[in-house]
């Protein structure tokens, strides 16, 4: 961490800044430059990291700049530089295979679910995914089957032998899905829930902790400490989409991130191609492009009728359409060292 | 509404369209256009939102096109065009008066807190705020008192008589919130956060919903709509600033939003002007900014000695510097035909 | 298009709206719905567009609704849904092949040139870009070597036989650029720079126009629309990336503009991964990614020895990862139908 | 300046970057922490920034991170911390007095543009603003009466004696608007359009810089640096709303900006409340909230008949309604120590 102190600051300002941190039990060194003098501080990043607001409070203080990333348990520095690998059940996340979660966006009816879970697994999806509890933006849209919903989805596992994810958005209906699914959600809208991050940390379960709309990458690998900081190591990202100037899009989906979070972190990522780009015609290339970005995994939402759909018509693939785009994937995998 | 049938169509695409929403309730009227064809939608407009996302999914349709807001309890339309006050026990929030909460943005002592709501109530001042339950981007930074700065907080409201404001991020927090507060705030990272919306609607009690970081105005608005739709009419929404490309400042106060707001909705609007600017020196002029646009009020952050603060020190005014900016206040409302 | 009138407006002021559209030539139908009347706009789309803000701007308007994109001539629908070729001498960019362009970013020296352009046409690049006018964000900034660039890139083409494009900023300059090169690039900084847009136009030389870091699809598209209403056909599009509030790279790569710009245009579209992610770690998976999401083509930046590039080093390949990428492009363009 | 090196890196790569850095004539200061080594790099901040993406670039180095800003002439800490006051004739921008440009949008007619000199004047207006030439997104919109226009907008100077700013968009535009009028304005469109910027900057005369809509307070600062490295200190920075995913304005009128651009510059800053919110009642607000917020000046457009403008109707004033906001800006002007 390093203090710059404004133009003209006084010998009494920059003492008391020297001071302060050399009362928390770190270092400093003087770097005195033509137009600005700098005080390096060395010492515990932690320790460092708590002083930073009130050094930037201080009288003839310029700015403080970070050196160091504000994370540690999610850092790919701190692992010795290897990926981590998620297991939910059986299927591993991070290693040499494309891992495909598909399923329904909404579970609407027991058939509308069973028949889409046969289909993905048909297919070759891993992972069945499946949403009983919907953050809805208008409070009087479909909200959901709640635990009705969940035990469709558990009988749909039970049928297939997929593992399960769906979302959970308060500790309540975190308790509720761990009782059916093997891996909790926490959506975007909840990415900076803390007491959801932690309750899902205490949990020990796999979470899927998708990026928030207006989330940098360094906040979603803060929001991914949290729930490592009660000691759970199950964590897999999920890039969706960001907002931005760009309306003809519902969401700018980052792809770029993809590769930036694999150098920073070493949990695995996965993209939904799904909510970005909202159309189901942009699906396809969008699933395309994440795999050959070099995404550990797909979340991908599936529907037998789309135009009969309770939720996010638009962007749902056909079954069909599905099955297409689970065989182009594998040209996809293999040109970057992968398998779907 | 409106549907946009897409060009080339078939006859059997439009009328399958026409009989998707004519089954619903709804009548259509067709216009044939030079290049394309739309079909209206006529009818309650709650049963015409349920359909659209299955209208814009279904083939030859290009898109659907909203005519109205979506939502109805917060609309000034829907409300005489009238503004509605809001009253957090003898406070009225949304009349002549602009009312100024103020305090300290965390409760880190009694002493600080005592000291910061006596200045704040002496420089005139009208409701007290303060953070129990602090929402932090890291897990490793101070995360506040909890239900010890409630007592520290109850305990300043009685001495000084100023209504109270504070935080809380899940049901949890809620119920101990509301027993020594006269209002919850709900923060930005909260905004989407369904269950606990839902929560304080029930509750009754005022609530002061801060807009989200990447939450457009129409999301802000139907997240209030969560909670009037419970039947709790006291909503006060808060511009606080949103994520931008500029990063000189930490979010982009849109000040522009409180005339949008105020004439989309009934609700009363107030702005912080210190989570977007970060910086104190910046405060001063973005706070008479929020007043000559026609702020209802501003939630100032205040620490007897910012440099000595847990959290946000660089943003925090000093006890000086608010009573100074409460005078100069006074002149701008009086301008815009109001007072502090 | 339509107009929509405001709740309360008057008899009057809805015939002077029907009037104001009647007046140009054009019909109108009115759709009284339950909380709004709207008024139909039929006939001409262009005379429609023209009509657009003075109708926003009567009386009991509450707003006007396009319904058709206001781009003719760069308009998928109007060129019969077929894709355009555009041929850069025997080059043809929009066909079954992707086109990589490669080269330096800015010209330093004869030799770090004729070196490049060797390397990257024995890597199979079909196009050789570099830079001898460079828009630079700081006056002190090296800002090219002007003709005597030009020159050396001439050299470098005659040499390889590798068709050149190269980048003007104003008129004058484009008369220097067409003496020697191919194709004029039009940067994203001037991508609404009309008068240069007509200028390129009225030249009917091949222009690789690039997407402006805050413009949407809609306005590269009108961009487009520019040049080609001048006579000129030969327009590539190029996605290199918008402003977003993420920092981490340098601008946001909106890869699913690709298939967005393919689905709304018949231009070919191309990307450039080097300066949104900023650096060269990053630009192999994103060169992936566009080809896998449907891209016609890549603009990519080499040099021998980045670590001593004028300009732009952190994200230069060198020419052996330049050579890597290739290859691995190659199982891209496969598995999506096309070769490199 | 100061590199931090990679964990991990060699002696080798630390040495290599020293002499890297010593060989420019610069001095190195090591500084080694518990987690990262940083090397400060001492001496001419010029030499330095030439040094910075090379420095980036080479092996075993993580980043770079500069301490100064990168503008000289335009840094308010260069010029004593003093105000800069820019001479438009006999109007002086940047000190007590708030000035108001004001007229139509676009010139039309003679009528038009006379009458509205005219109510501006007589509503205390000090300098004339109207569009000869006209950036349209567009190339079908109304471009403007160029020539004919500059020779309406002359004889409107002439009979109300305000000095006149106009657009110019290219060097020959520049030059017949320096025949007619007395300040350059160069717009958002335009504000990275270097050719331009240093053409203005060798003309002398006073130019009016417009903020892009996607560019940074440094970008702002930069392109300003373009205009003062050419000899001519007489900039006037205008804040007129960045790009947003809102999209209830037309752009998010950023007015923090203005304390931003004032504690980092000397030139003058004044706001353009029309552009950014789009809708003529949000601009009276927004040109309150500009004063309110420190800015020298506004700059607002007015027509007799918004109805009836050709270009941005539904955001001009009427004569009547700019009447008005002259009288209520006076009062806060008075509020932050100023006079309209």
């Amino acid at each position: 961490m390093i203090v710059v102190m404004a133009p003209g600051h006084t010998p009494v300002e920059r003492q008391a800044v020297a001071r302060h941190i050399e009362s928390a039990g770190l270092r400093t060194q003087i770097m005195e430059g033509v137009e600005r003098t700098i005080i390096g501080v060395v010492g515990d990043s932690h320790t460092k990291e708590l002083l930073r607001q009130s050094l930037e409070a201080m009288p003839g203080v310029e700015g403080v700049v970070r050196i160091l990333q504000p994370y540690k348990l999610v850092n790919r520095e701190f692992h010795g530089g290897k990926d981590s690998i998620v297991w939910v059940r059986d299927v591993a996340i991070g290693g040499g295979r494309v891992v495909v979660m598909a399923g329904p966006c909404t579970v609407e009816t027991r058939e509308q679910t069973l028949q889409t879970a046969r289909a993905v697994k048909a297919a070759g999806a891993q992972i069945l995914r499946g949403g009983a509890f919907k953050p809805r933006t208008s409070p009087y849209s479909f909200q959901g089957l709640e635990e009705d919903g969940l035990k469709i989805l558990a009988e749909s596992r039970a049928e297939t032998g997929l593992p399960l994810v769906t979302e959970a958005m308060d500790g309540h209906q975190l308790d509720l899905v761990l009782e059916y699914a093997d891996m909790v959600q926490i959506g975007a809208r909840n990415m900076q829930n803390y007491p959801l991050l932690r309750e899902a940390g205490r949990s020990g379960h796999p979470v899927l902790l998708k990026r928030g709309p207006s989330a940098t990458v360094e906040e979603l690998l803060l929001a991914a400490e949290y729930i490592m900081a009660e000691g759970n190591p199950n964590v897999v990202l999920c890039e969706r989409g960001i907002r931005t100037f760009e309306t003809y899009t519902r969401y700018t989906l980052d792809i770029t991130a993809v590769p930036v979070l694999k150098s920073l972190s070493h949990l695995p990522v996965v993209v939904d191609p799904c909510h970005g780009p909202g159309k189901s015609k942009l699906v396809i290339p969008m699933a395309r492009a994440g795999v050959a970005a070099g995404a550990d995994g797909l979340l991908v939402e599936v529907h037998p009728e789309p135009d009969h759909a309770l939720c996010d018509g638009p962007q749902l693939l056909t079954l069909e359409a599905f099955a297409l785009l689970m065989q182009e994937l594998d040209g996809i995998a293999l040109a970057v060292g992968r398998r779907v």
